[in-house]
């Protein structure tokens, strides 16, 4: 038996290149979700490069030996479940990579909506020169729905361009960096406030359909809302027949997030009015799978050394909380 | 006869309700095209509201009464010639009206590229789920050719969205805002040093073709041009010419300014490859027109207290010197 701690990689398409070359450090072993049972009986790292996968759970038994689970990917909703989170295995996950990305993919959107790209590309397709009004997004008021790291990037970035912005997140309080942060609780009250909202907390049993049908009525007429964090934290039926009926008060919505991914060709979501749809690349700019290496490999220097590892997720809560 | 100053507007579409409340201090009389060479014979003061408009040179005469145009446009070429410059009569313009809404533009029009936010809407109407890896703006380097306030502001909020920004002027030197501004006949040289190209220079006789089919084959590969400018500023030919060949360095081009507007529909350049078309919108923000009348009126406040007046051009510069 070798004495290399085996580092077990869960990837479809085989051993990530800018993994391979640990194999001097460790016992690398590329597996599928076919195989992925009988690899946790015997390794002792798992990282889950296929980050998506809900693999783990089915695959689970208590004769596993895996001690820590690395998920590159900032949310781990996907893999979480009972046995794991009251098991002693470690999971981190990719905190910080996102984070710039992600806040200028919200900027993105938010500038698309505000200067109406989306019309004027049609437009251009039936050669109609027709000029309109763009508004400017300078004192607009945005509320950012979770106040971990990317919340936070976003809410800077969004200020940095000259909007006003409010972070929302499970307690009322005052942050250093945020300001005033309102509770989810708060949330019907004051949501009516906002030009935009943007969803971005973790998957967890508090957030889920957090964005429901009631608060998607009591947004501001004519406001937007853009999700770039998951699919289930939102009410999509509700936002697609508020959207279709034109009877709302949005003006318009982008998702990069979807309860099922990839959206089905069949699925209704793509022809809704006013919705734009993208194929969850938010955070996914170019070189981000060669920093998710890097960011996992310096974990594991931790690990061999003996050192507390970084990023470490809370299991109960779902993610890493005290984000600063 | 009246005592009262005449002031002409020149409007298509009658006397603008943001003016008309004028006429308890002024003899308010609105004019067109065709009557605009007789009002300049009776009139003090004139109101070029439709501000593109080329009329006022075919209308002069040495027997011109006015005093004062006013252009509610940050450019003033269209309607400059040489017995205007030669005279006493003054000529404003709308200088800062537009700084904050185009800087708005450009950034959307940056992140859009960047995030290939026009791809994505096209895979939308095929209902194609085609995940892509966009880039980031953060450290990605910008030229803005223009140093008055468009381009300022422009610089200010590319650089507050993450960017490294340069601009450039006529001259070289060393801007307290900007930076070291670079003259235009070093662009040859640097022009390939920047991933974005912005074009905000006022149209003169110096920068009429400034972006010439030798600077754009000298851009950085993968890079992309902005005109929010004027569209004679670049050489549209050879832009059209590089992107339908596939061959030349830019990876698109967004234009909001043309020749010739609007954009005729069987214009060849509603369908050029990565070119986005907009219809000169990119400073027309909502209220952009209360916006215009204000800052006239305030004006006209001054000359009617004989108070001197504000954003004057320099006729024969074609701007307003000095800007900061």
């Amino acid at each position: 038996m070798s004495e290399k701690p085996r580092v077990a990689v869960l990837s479809r398409a085989g051993m990530p290149d800018q993994i391979a070359h640990l194999d001097d450090r460790v016992d690398l072993a590329v597996c599928t979700e076919e195989s992925l049972a009988d690899e946790l009986t015997r390794c002792d790292v798992l990282l889950l490069w296929d980050f998506f996968s809900r693999a783990v759970r089915p695959s689970w038994s208590d004769r596993a030996t895996v001690r820590w689970i690395h998920v590159p990917a900032a949310g781990v909703d996907k893999m979480l479940f009972d046995e794991l989170i009251d098991s002693d295995v470690v999971v981190t996950n990719a905190r910080g990579t996102f984070d710039r990305p992600i806040a200028e993919y919200v900027l993105g959107l938010v500038l698309r909506h505000y200067k109406q790209f989306g019309l004027t590309q049609r437009l251009q397709e039936t050669r109609d020169w027709r000029h309109r009004e763009p508004r400017t997004i300078a004192g607009s008021t945005a509320l950012v729905i979770g106040t971990g790291p990317i919340g936070r990037a976003t809410a800077a970035l969004l200020r940095a361009a000259g909007m006003r912005v409010t972070a929302s997140g499970r307690t009322r309080r005052e942050d250093p960096e945020l300001g005033t942060v309102l509770a989810t609780e708060e949330l019907p009250e004051q949501i009516g406030d906002f030009d935009v909202i943007v969803l971005l907390a973790p998957l967890t049993d508090q957030t889920r359909g957090l964005m429901s049908a009631d608060l998607l009525a009591r947004m501001r007429r004519g406001s937007y809302l853009i999700n770039v964090g998951r699919g289930e934290l939102l009410d999509q039926d509700a936002l697609e027949a508020m959207l279709r009926s034109g009877s709302g008060p949005l003006a318009g919505a982008a998702l990069d997030a979807f309860d099922d991914e990839p959206l089905a060709p069949d699925s209704s979501l793509w022809t809704v009015p006013g919705l734009f749809v993208s194929p969850h690349m938010s955070g996914d700019d170019v070189g981000w799978r060669d920093r998710l290496a890097v960011q996992f490999i310096d974990n594991l220097d931790r690990w061999l050394a003996g050192e507390p590892l970084v990023n470490v997720v809370d299991k109960h809560l779902g993610y890493i909380p005290g984000a600063t």
